[in-house]
């Protein structure tokens, strides 16, 4: 029994998502499907690409990402499925696999891509509005039902790559940068904390921050903290509140980490 | 293994869908169950018709569709099953099934409705204002469970009908309307593009649009463009960007379509 | 084939509900997995633990209910497993499961606790920050898996209770309180309404209630009614509008029932 996660700008008012698990279930009746995300900010590659690189690697060998953040629908944008290690992905050929891309590039773990060309794998009449319906789900439903990703289409080796921001080495440390900000208000940045060896401050938009904490349960309501984020990034919080705000922070903002080494 | 999709006006914050999903798998462990939405606006039986219009029909042969959008509950009004063509339906009558029953008619297929009456298809106990968790979910999973449509009320011929607008011919072109907003601010009408033969050229709230585009791609962002939607509808849509906002649009609005014959 | 909730507070957003099922569906591929919700506000207990006692009667026997409101994440809170009558609950020991323990006490159901210790049944690492991924989510899919509950963990005898509002009889009825808001603005009572014998008046913030009514729909849009919830509780509400905003409430405002007893 396989396991296919959606992950969208399309929002969950419309009927957009249900219909592509119709799609998905009328192709592949036993597969689970787990939503990821259906509240990408509309178009947001760089929000889709982080959010579907925290959650596949907890997903199992095999898994079928289906990823539609698709500014490019109806041009010629390419169509992509790919195999990043043990798992599978079908999305636009925009960079939303970016970061998988290249962390599987790091591991050396087997990469492979087709642009899909196949059109018996696709609904019968594809409208250059909603490949999500049209192309994607029926494309992943295969893959769920054991189609071999080569059946899908020609086989490609230049996905495109978006930039991301990297954090910079400092004489004291680090300049990271805010790569994404979560539904309450936690920021979270580019710099993984493995980088950070010793006790550390951070500066955040005039803010400072004393060190790095184990969790947010150790401090005080209303504590602004630095933390290692699940994923093992460095997070800015608010203890049950909103960071977002208490900072004015937006996406891009340097976070500067000054280290003493460990003594 | 089948296939059940809900859509309600619940949201999903107080846990009733999540209930409905309970009642369902404790009557038929096995079928898969699809969300269409359940952010239809409290009541608005004209968003949730065209929003289960929409989908069903991407739906596989069997799927059964629960729909509870109910400003009547706890009153008389009737609760109904429908065949319609190879699809299954439960629902309050009060015209959530309009668009699916005329479309069933226009292309003379199966139509049977019965009015729910066999309270062993429900809970033991029925509140005046749950029948989605009541009456409708149990219902939808019996269908599920392969119980015959006759086998759960009394056959009747005269389920309630909503008045949609439909869109007027005129000399040089159409009058039609817009008939849904969807999440991104995109402005559904109820014209279908098959009947625009020929240049056109549409006009909006003050604002004209010069031709009907292939997709969201050709043009620039922030252009007000009129396109085919996923379902062939006439939309108007702002490239990423809202519609909605740029031209102050509400349901119900004109949208002038002026026709140049091919030549 | 078992089923499995999810209630949380974690919005639906940024993947953290879809890395939970990921994780469930990798050790047990065959649960059904049920969102109750993920809505609910930051760190609210109360909120968390009346809307899991709502749910949790509609599901079936054996179904395993997994509630991550955390406030305490990354803390020695103890982590706890739970058999409360016929079902299975993992979740933070923070008094979530407060009112399906008090009516598991008064209707003598067994009751049996595990504070969660034996890592094998965790992922590999376990953050400080999120333990529904790491702890809650496997050990809730291998509970549906059918590993028994004494194997998670050591018993206990002493979960935490939250202290939850209860109505207070008076000479002429009862003084409730205002238990929960839902998304349409319906104000709960802590009140079952099994409690009031005869013909009611409602006093809340200043408005008069003639009568507790049977439904919504037996009255004008517009008029605020008291009521029977869907599970027997006191509720006021606006037809098809939104009793929150009317009366400008808030949870745990007074809500006065005065009984004439009847003739």
């Amino acid at each position: 029994m396989s396991v296919l996660t959606l992950l969208t700008d399309f929002g969950t008012q419309d009927g957009f998502v249900g219909v592509m698990k119709g799609v998905i279930w009328g192709i592949c009746p036993t597969v689970q499907i787990a939503d990821i995300s259906h509240q990408i900010q509309p178009q947001n590659l760089i929000q889709g690409a982080i959010t579907l690189s925290r959650v596949a690697p907890f997903f199992g060998d095999g898994t079928i990402h289906v990823a539609v953040v698709d500014p490019g629908v109806g041009t010629h944008r390419r169509a992509i499925a790919a195999q990043l290690g043990t798992q599978l992905y079908v999305a636009p050929d925009n960079g939303l696999l970016t970061l998988l891309i290249q962390d599987a590039e790091e591991k050396q773990l087997p990469l492979k891509f087709v642009e899909l060309n196949k059109r018996e794998y696709w609904l019968n009449q594809v409208t250059s509005t909603f490949h999500g319906r049209d192309i994607f789900a029926p494309v992943g439903a295969h893959l769920a039902a054991s189609v071999p990703l080569k059946n899908l289409g020609k086989p490609i080796d230049d996905p495109i790559l978006l930039p991301f921001s990297k954090p910079e080495k400092t004489d004291s440390g680090w300049n990271a940068h805010i790569s994404l900000i979560d539904t309450f208000g936690n920021l979270r940045t580019d710099l993984h904390t493995d980088r950070i060896k010793g006790e550390a401050k951070v500066n955040i938009l005039g803010q400072e921050i004393d060190s790095i904490s184990k969790s947010y349960g150790h401090h005080e309501v209303g504590d602004l903290v630095a933390l290692k984020d699940s994923e093992g990034y460095l997070e800015i919080a608010v203890v049950n509140g909103n960071a977002e705000k208490r900072v004015d922070a937006k996406v891009g903002d340097l976070v500067e980490v000054v280290i003493s080494p460990s003594s």
